[in-house]
């Protein structure tokens, strides 16, 4: 028998074996099993290093998978993986057909419930806590486990306010951290301060809503979190415990770079060192940076531009922006729906806020966009980040109904850059004044321009452009999606026939170029990174059928089905998207003709 | 002169001429003035009659509309209306091509901020206010109204964490009525009603979230209303009134069953008497009502059955169920994010969950309904109430993008009931046990069936339905559209050759059936009341695309545009929809075979 005490734990049971004297030791096993498979494989790092004590006291003292814990925001659970029967294939992590870098119902009983956005723990808990109560299971805990960040988000508190008038047997167990992916923010914020320094006033927020509330407690300290646990499986209704931990907990690097170290990519084990990659200035910049340097630069020139990041600074670079404007840069927490109503607001007094959200979120203020921007005409600038297939983070993250969503929406133009440059020229465009809201979508990484900072252009709206002419076939692309066609049919003499068009916008489609288009050529391929469901290529259909045209059109796009994780090109690959899938579609469609 | 004060206001400048020894008179007749015209013209009550007293002190010191007054959720804003230059055209509100039932930016300068949905305006006034002070306008008030219920929704309290990190000089006023459409729920009321009682501890929800607290004032005292109002206009920062208020205030049956005198319809202005229409046992029953008994009938058999609404009983009619089987029935507020995860989590855990949200409110859990329904597939039963044209509520309220954002996300099935038995019917079949998440979407008011509970039946999913066999030309219908086709071609022998089927499903859509009817068919017509753009009809585009089929297609619904406000038929008509623009369109369709 090896000496690791984690070697010998697959499932919970077995860590119910060991005797609290043991859990210390295997506290530092877990953190370094951790910290050595995410230095090679990349991951999320430092929100589960914090939680290595809490996640094994909960395990621990609770009847896992009998008792239901749900993990908000999943990048936390990765101890709670390792836990609970997956340690083995634990380097598989966030692969394509390995597992998620998420909980999972699919994956394990463990996983009780699909975590991935923020803040949806306490609403989930409390279903389940309602049900069992319904069910006749009496002696059933049901625990939830939020950040301080998280628990910020509307969201939490609509279950906060709902569970305080149940007597549902539900746990909401606070790891505050002080931290998200970025620091955490806002008057709850300062308040979760204030109680762990002792100096908030005599009543408590959440005793307010009705919780029993408990703590602080040191959230690496096992012995007190177990015996605070234990204390609490007892106690009747909606319980509320506040921990604190310390996120990157045990390496050293990652304490003291939060950010950093949230999902720091490939890193030496031993050292914490970053392994940076090949000089990034040999580079295309990212499109994220793209935007982050653009909204300065226009910032400066433009004192009405204000820019707006719902907990993304870093993720989406308008920390450059924070940085050189403050006052003019506003990171509301996780609020995406405060975020979209706030442009509003401050469009109707002359502002021109640049809303950087990503795709993925935007659907946690759809309403708003609807409500409180499209109807009124505000012309709100959403700068769409993460957009189209995201990779490792999969299914729950990918931007793919984007373009669906909000092609239905009247009033709302959208449109996707297929490079840096046209990111550039249309952020330029839309702060010299619109009577419009905008959405502007571009993907998560790096472009295909090293040089990118060229002057200023206007972006006529609403205009696509050709950028090869071709003869029986055309393919219509809207986004980065250009740069997979260009690469395909460029140089090849079998696709010399092949026009290409970069359409841009895919509301409102260009009607003119299309009506050339649908005149000229046989047959028309569109391409997108959205779902093919009501997205750009079911745009394009309705043009064509509105115009009475019968030309042949195929549509790529990902597929009426969730895609899972893996790296964007696997994930482009299985969708028909990549070059591979379109060198193939297009290759049967010049046999066909 | 008239002694009418009334009479001689026209706009806040006028109002701020009088002595405050006036206003109380002046609160009297802007009360009958409301009850006067509602009493005749239709439309919400309650809400406005609670806050004339605020109505008149807020105009009669702040400095409208350049201090900026926004009131969430509109329909507490007619005496705002009334005193905002629309007093001679108040009886044209809610009326085609009149005032709106909502504050609305196009209609005055009074009207800060379009407001239909709840919970806006903390993060739109929040806006404003950071922007008066970027744009230096120091002295600027920013005010929102808000009520009790609508503060207890996630939004709003995103918007209250964010401001109170902020010096925006912002004035929340918590209009607390004890009652939103239906009485409010949740901790946070409770607390509030701690607050007035004098019984909560120490400290204050709105201090911990760093807002300047004070009251509870009486929200009927013109001269402490007044100032107050006049003390809080020299305080900095964020600050939280909190006034008391009795919905209905003034009009005793009002007061009484708030509820029902929310929007009572007509009644007698001087005795406050509803005006009962036509006896309704003659009527087929209100789809709403269909639903509510139903429930009730199959929860009673099937005890893994719950219900859920946010903050709508009444109108969705699950007070029935609330009031049978009060343990499995559940009103969580209006927390639309909440409810929807509210229902996967108890489905994991095998309850039925029917999650009941008007068609426009589920823009608000968008993600919700992806993320954590259909991504797992978990089998919530959305019961989607008020979708189409909604009538007189207008932009704000139609329910007409649900089939577009929908159908863009996979494992979802989307049904529409074209009558009260198919929505009972469907809600049979899916209590049975489903294995995938589903939408059943109806319209708001009466269906067409006077015997409409017949027995149970099981419907097949993804199964369209042939009402008349045809020859040339197919209608093809979904939900009760079908009925506006059957009036239009039944017994018109002019429309012989027209056959017509009932889709039922927009999702799956039924592919054996559609291949039947376009190889049979010359031309195809599809009508929803919803939006074209990604609905319905680019559901049968993307068939016809899929499958080769060049049949003409024409595609009826609702333009890509917001539709106002008036009755259900003018919209339609508006729209093309109703039965003229539908016997127009097959018309023309006939004479160009």
């Amino acid at each position: 028998m090896s000496n690791s005490l984690l070697d010998n734990i697959n499932l919970p049971k077995d860590l119910r074996q060991l005797s609290q004297d043991d859990l210390s030791q295997l506290a530092q096993e877990l953190r370094e099993f951790i910290i050595n498979i995410v230095a090679t494989k990349e991951g999320h790092l430092g929100a589960s290093l914090g939680v290595v004590e809490l996640t094994i006291a909960l395990h621990y003292v609770f009847n896992t998978p009998e008792d239901l814990l749900i993990w908000d925001v999943g990048h936390q659970a990765y101890g709670h993986k390792i836990l609970t029967g997956r340690k083995e294939i634990f380097d598989t992590n966030r692969q394509l057909a390995g597992i998620s870098g998420f909980p999972k119902r699919d994956e394990s009983d463990y996983d009780t419930f699909g975590v991935g956005h923020s803040s949806t723990s306490i609403s989930a808990t409390l279903g389940m806590a309602i049900a069992s109560k319904l069910n006749g299971d009496t002696n059933k805990q049901h625990i939830a486990v939020i950040g301080d960040a998280s628990i910020a988000s509307g969201m939490a508190f609509e279950g906060l306010n709902h569970a305080g008038v149940t007597d549902a047997n539900l746990l909401v167990i606070l790891n505050d951290n002080a931290i998200g992916i970025d620091p955490s923010v806002g008057a709850l914020k300062q308040y979760l301060t204030n109680v762990k320094k002792g100096t908030q006033k005599q009543d408590n927020i959440f005793e307010a809503l009705n919780f029993d509330y408990s703590g602080p407690v040191d959230g690496h300290d096992l012995s007190k979190l177990i015996s605070e646990l234990e204390r609490l499986k007892s106690v009747k209704g909606p319980k509320f415990l506040h921990v604190i931990t310390t996120k990157g907990k045990g390496l050293k690097q990652a304490e003291e770079n939060q950010v950093k170290y949230h999902a720091p990519g490939k890193f030496d084990a031993k050292t914490g060192e970053l392994i940076t990659k090949s000089s990034s200035n040999q580079l295309p910049p990212k499109f994220q940076d793209v935007f982050g340097e653009t909204i300065v630069e226009l910032a400066k020139q433009n004192e009405k531009i204000v820019g707006i990041t719902p907990a993304m600074p870093t993720g989406s670079s308008l920390k450059y922006m924070m940085e050189a404007i403050p006052e003019r840069a506003f990171d509301v927490g996780i609020a995406e729906q405060h975020a979209v109503t706030l442009a509003a607001g401050m469009v109707t007094q002359g502002l021109i806020p640049f809303c950087n959200i990503y795709s993925t979120f935007l659907q946690r203020a759809y309403d708003q966009v609807i409500h409180d921007v499209a109807i009124q005409n505000l012309p709100v600038i959403f700068c769409l980040d993460r957009a189209g297939l995201v990779g490792e983070d999969g299914a729950t993250h990918h931007g793919v109904f984007d373009l669906a969503y909000l092609r239905c929406i009247p009033n709302l133009v959208i449109f996707a850059p297929r490079n840096a440059v046209e990111l550039r020229h249309m952020m330029y465009t839309v702060q010299k004044g619109i009577d419009f809201p905008m959405a502007i979508r571009y993907p998560r990484g790096r472009g295909i321009l090293l040089d990118w900072k060229t002057p200023f252009e206007t972006v006529e709206i609403g205009k696509g452009k050709c950028l090869k002419e071709g003869v029986d076939i055309a393919v219509l692309s809207i986004g980065t999606t250009a740069n997979t066609v260009t690469n395909v049919i460029e140089n090849n003499p079998k696709f010399h026939n092949i026009g290409h068009y970069d359409m841009r916008f895919v509301k409102p489609l260009d009607g003119d170029l299309l009506h050339i288009l649908f005149k000229k050529y046989k047959a028309i391929i569109s391409i997108e990174d959205g779902v093919v469901t009501g997205g750009f290529g079911s745009a394009v259909l309705e043009f064509a059928n509105a115009n009475n045209y019968k030309t042949k059109i195929e549509i790529l796009g990902i597929k009426d089905q969730f895609t899972e994780h893996g790296t964007v090109n696997e994930l482009k690959a299985i969708n028909g998207i990549d070059e591979n899938g379109l060198r193939e579609t297009l290759e049967e469609l010049i046999l066909s003709l």
